[in-house]
């Protein structure tokens, strides 16, 4: 099967919560505005940003739900399946085909870890069946659950068993192992680059261009200004903006990453989506005065998503 | 709250399935009287040996229930209720609880990694209280989830906090720690030995008393015989014992490991459990004939847990 | 101090061996001719492509020497004077100094393994004292060191400590901690881009300016080609260099790297430099045969070094 | 070849520095009679402990003497000779077997990082063939040089091939494959315990007879006791002096370990042995204060090595 490709930047969005825990799917509408009026694509759920693994599987149904009827025009709706249970991430590709999600994706399950190639493609193989009309991701981020496995070896692997395999969501260091994918079979997968840090080297090192990004959710029009600047040939503009990226970037990582730390920056940008789940630490209010401050420090109030 | 302290030896089952994949419960009763038979003491069920995390809810509260109908007398059922969803492992506790479970026990979530201590206390803490009449277990097993933190200090932080905190099923190389989690705050908490190969050493150090085993499910006999030499004084034998859980140990390394190679083994003896479910790679016949040979070689058929 | 910064490729030499194992410092002025030739603009000797941790210090002295007495004109000598015994590394620095390289270098002590920047800044500085009219470099190789530590923080620390720190060869993944390194304090050091994998993503990044290469040894045209390419404007043509620099890597991964496999292919275009020291396994008669065979394939021996 | 194995605990010797930094050989002679005193057997030297490769070479042949001249009767010298430059190595060993050292140890190199057994059997190989008369020990400590190989696989490999392969100085957690390498070829190799948190359960899982310590340079009399203990039958006395010796080591583990906290304990029980070489962090004049407190908390001066 031959899939579009995408371009552009999909947002992994964040999932609200209620002050009681539950699932708060009211911001979803607003939000997915505000994503595509700072130049976002698309959106894929229930992937790490959004806590999907701390979420029931009727939780993640109904998010994928609520995303599909507030998607803004030409907005693709992608859903992150993966799960330790590949039975539970059959039933939700099957439901995100069902609804007419876009695409779907899941990450290598964090247990049992996956140390060999065969038992990876087994994995996506179930999966993407379950699915068999959808374009199946495979999402590359072996920090989070360890299967550090070499990725052209992979597409190797894939190619002829998946019919529906259309590439790979790639979070990791390697820019020339990512180049590598984006050649293998004459460019025949759909590589999207997945590391906010290191867009520009990866548009300049061949021709990246679909991503998805984690920061994107508060710091969109940069990160949309480094492609846009790069395919008009400015190249100064584009490293200015990479660099702003990086400095929201090392923000966050003083508060414990996007996903803990990010999450408040919606806040602190006017669109309030609550705690993380349990084991995640919250960002104290001290915490989240700093915060404030360290981003102000760096305007970013003035650089970043608007409503 | 004080608790019995679990003495002898606790089998971690596996989990039966079907040809189609469906959780099988009829070999259940017969299991529970093989193991009693053998001398275990009680289950340990949707752990890693039983493939707990790659279960639906559903498929897990079915076989807790069955296990609780089918057990020997004076035979306990402890539910790992760990999961990557705090909600689902609320819910499973609460249902142990409400089958009469003797306990519950949960390892760190996979995913996200845990790297703090008080990250992991919020994690037991918010379990532990859904099923407040049991004694909850932390299983500590940081090679499958990462969770690498110091133990004792582990227990000063909950020693306060969580009301129903038994002690730690420890599936971890370290004899020392084990043994200075056990003298902690005057032997309060029951430590657990999670490692079959080192029975007979954590014996020594200090006096374990109880464990959980995973290569008892086959090999049950010879390292509950390693715990009666012991007491009885016959350190000859307790070796010669330990000496053998390791041969047998041995071999299934050879085959991708306990829940891989030592599930096949169950069907070797009499008890077919079938396969594992996908990511693992099941044991292939030309692969179940040499995994007999080698069991042959040292004569395991006449030494193994017998029905 | 301020020193020149390095602009182009410095080439990290093997260390010839004669068939007894002694060092051989006869193909050392050809060697130097080929690598000028082909447009490096200096060499690190006694690296890790040098096995310089496997020399004796009379040895590293002696290297240091002959590379010195052949050195082309506008030719750099850079000596890595790191060891794990300081005074050693003293010395060597010393002796740098007298024979008037260029500059110095020296990567984190494999043992013991350093784990804070401090025991960091002590090493360098102490080295780096012993020749303190040379620039000296920080070789960043965490992979094979350990030393995974933040090279900001780093930087930071050494700023107002040591006066002749020059900058950092950067041989590690991170294109967005390389980069924040050279925005660093105004771009004030030299941050020498360390891994031929990426050399054209780093120049899109932020201008770096200068390298150290490994593969430059037999593929320095290649390497050389990126940087001339991107500076004219021609994206295309640093593109394919980059890609067939990737290339000929892909083949030396499969023959134990750069400091075995690599070495060989020296042999293949003319300059055997003799076998590796234990405990590297050298290349058989047989594996040469098919890394011959695999590099005909991408038709290597058209575009590599010529002498 | 065919050597007498060990019998009780061996001592790794810390080495003395003069406060300008040169090595101080005038405490050896006092070091070494107080080391017998407190019942131990010998020393290894140059090792870990003592900062051997942190040392020249000559430093370290000088070293080798003073403890030769030194030697109370009886009483074993161990030199340990590896390093990353195996004709430094050789160097080492040669002149060990011609002052008549007992023996001498290898551990794997730091550099390059070792990662296959043919590489280590290389290794071990030439460094024992320098020394043909002396047995020959392989210090297996992977955490400091990241050779974690199988150590069963080991001994098969070396068996034939180093005739004066004597044994293994194993530091590592797995007490099991310990175990598994003493009973290998019908317990033909010397099997040296090297990790004084496990002495007891080592003693019991197997039979160890010998070993080698790094805290017996203060606290010796107490391991000696829990093998004296053990032997005699007394296991209630060899649990609590191998508790106390836990409590010792978790003191030194709050001052940087053994190395660090470890060689200042010296200058408190009465023999000050100077600093520790760059880049390790000496203990302040403040952390010696509280390393005293803590020391006498648990009543430690009553109970170390006496003069």
């Amino acid at each position: 099967m031959v899939f579009e490709k995408i371009k552009g930047l999909i947002d992994a969005p964040f999932t609200p919560f209620s002050p009681n825990g539950d699932v708060d799917l009211t911001p979803i509408p607003a939000y997915a505005r505000m994503l595509a009026k700072n130049g976002l694509r698309g959106v894929f759920v229930n992937g790490s940003s959004g806590e999907g693994y701390m979420l029931t599987s009727e939780e993640r149904t109904r998010l994928a739900e609520a995303w599909r009827n507030a998607l803004p025009e030409c907005f693709k709706l992608i859903v992150h399946v993966g799960s330790c249970c590949l039975r539970e991430s059959q039933r939700l590709a099957s439901h995100a085909q069902s609804i007419e999600a876009w695409g779907i994706g899941a990450m290598a399950p964090p247990f049992p870890k996956i140390s060999r190639i065969e038992e990876l493609v087994c994995y996506c193989e179930e999966i993407a069946s379950a699915a068999p009309r959808l374009p199946f991701y495979y999402y590359h981020i072996p920090a989070f659950n360890g299967a550090f496995l070499p990725m052209v070896d992979f597409l190797r692997a894939v190619e002829k068993r998946i019919p529906n395999f259309a590439g790979i969501k790639y979070t990791y260091e390697s820019i020339y192992e990512y180049n590598q994918c984006r050649l293998y079979a004459g460019g025949k997968f759909d590589m999207l680059h997945g590391q906010d840090e290191t867009l520009l080297p990866s548009l300049a090192m061949g021709g990246a261009q679909g991503g998805i990004g984690g920061t994107t959710n508060y710091n969109g029009r940069c990160l949309v200004g480094i492609i846009e600047a790069w395919q008009r040939g400015d190249l100064q503009e584009a490293r200015r903006l990479q660099n702003y990226a990086q400095e929201v970037i090392n923000v966050i990582c003083r508060f414990r990453g996007n996903i803990v730390g990010g999450k408040r920056i919606m806040k602190l940008i006017g669109l309030n989506l609550g705690a993380n789940r349990t084991p995640f630490l919250n960002i104290t209010p001290e915490e989240e005065q700093r915060l404030k401050q360290e981003l102000e420090q760096i305007d970013f109030f003035h650089q970043c998503n608007t409503f």
